[in-house]
């Protein structure tokens, strides 16, 4: 049963999301029935991140164990020409030793917000970023983002779903940046809980419209209070973009690509 | 009578192109009716380019007279909110002396086009650029554009259908660089044939995939014969991003933005 490791892109705003639901048509579910016409594999894909309806993937990283050995680039075209004409697109297929779980043995995980800071609606970026009118000061936002990096209880950042055992998680990057109209948000860490990139995106806003000051944020986060979270962020403007694991759990190239 | 020029942004993908025509909805026609809506402006919108069905534009302008002075600012919103849902948007109004046209007073045009090489399809992309499979040399082909440079007969990289009167033209720029699995080719002229960028691009990609020297590109634009261009590139990768116009055209701000 050899294991193979998948990047997949896709545009997450025709789907419930990545894990397959009763309410409509997910990335997991296209993928896996991809799986089936290739040759009968029915099997359960993990994703290491559960991406909700709406969001985009650059790098979401997903597993399975197939029941014979492929060639890499021939199982990625494969793969790619069943999914034919959902946005989704695999990357890259490797083949991994089965010790390599993409959700467990994910070390960082990085995420990409994009908000589009102007009078006029998106013509070319809609559904792919945040649209806000009033403008924002992305220093500001930038300045009260690093308070919460490091280890905390995220308590107020995590959605009232969200199923994880601790509230705790250490956060490594939270830069905001602008590009012209547009204004990026950069995190990183091991893991995140429900909703949490969205939950303090959304709760920076505050900050980059003079509502909150810096203190407000800080303050957000030390309460542990759900009830202390600014609005939401929308789903459109978040992107997966990269899964990093140890070098240990990829198995030696040999010569299948 | 004040006339008004307006700077607009457009996904050209369910749309004819910028120029109403029977068989389907043009961005002319929604920009028209937006302005019928708006308060019985039965008006004809000028473009400062042509684009055709599924070319985008981060930048296309469009000049109009209405019979009655608005606040640019409030006309934007007015014309951006008659626009919705269609992919469209007014990024700026501004009003201009009587002497201005968008298509005949322009002194320069830019184009991006856009093109994606890997092997796995687009997801997030798709129809926002040319996605191809097969590698290119993006060093190449740069080298060969700078052969197109100047003032030349380009009838090799004329539509066919081409109405202008005189198929010299005078190209400034034309630059390939390669960022990560994209390749960008940014053009500037005072004018372009139809589909000169298109044929040009799909042209160069002969010399990117080693199909054709830089030579062969030149003998192709010596020969002034349209049986010598290359496969014209599809328009989904196609942008028209910046119109410029002399200063002089620009009526002073009287205070109403």
């Amino acid at each position: 049963m050899p294991r193979y490791k998948f990047t997949v892109e896709y545009d997450g705003t025709p789907f419930v999301g990545w894990q397959t639901q009763k309410n409509g048509l997910s990335i997991q579910e296209v993928m896996e029935a991809a799986f089936l016409a290739l040759g009968g594999e029915d099997i359960r894909l993990r994703g290491a991140g559960r991406t909700d309806s709406g969001v985009h993937a650059l790098g979401q990283v997903v597993h399975a164990d197939l029941s014979r050995a492929w060639r890499p680039d021939l199982l990625r075209e494969a793969l790619n020409a069943h999914m034919r004409p959902h946005p989704i697109a695999v990357l890259l297929a490797e083949e991994v030793p089965d010790t390599f779980d993409a959700r467990f043995s994910a070390i960082r995980r990085h995420y990409l917000y994009r908000l589009i800071n102007r009078r006029a609606p998106l013509a070319i970026d809609a559904g792919r970023a945040w649209h806000l009118k009033r403008k924002l000061n992305a220093q500001a936002m930038h300045d009260a983002a690093q308070l919460l990096l490091g280890e905390h209880d995220f308590s107020t950042f995590r959605d009232s779903q969200c199923q994880a055992a601790s509230p705790v998680r250490t956060l490594e990057r939270f830069d905001v940046a602008q590009y012209g109209e547009e204004i990026q948000f950069r995190l990183s860490a091991r893991s995140f809980l429900h909703r949490q990139v969205r939950s303090m995106v959304g709760s920076l806003e505050n900050v980059g419209s003079g509502k909150w000051q810096a203190r407000d944020m800080k303050a957000a986060l030390d309460a542990c209070d759900r009830r202390r979270c600014g609005p939401v962020a929308p789903p459109e403007g978040l992107y997966l973009t990269q899964v990093d694991y140890g070098e240990a759990v990829l198995v030696e190239d040999d010569g299948g690509d």
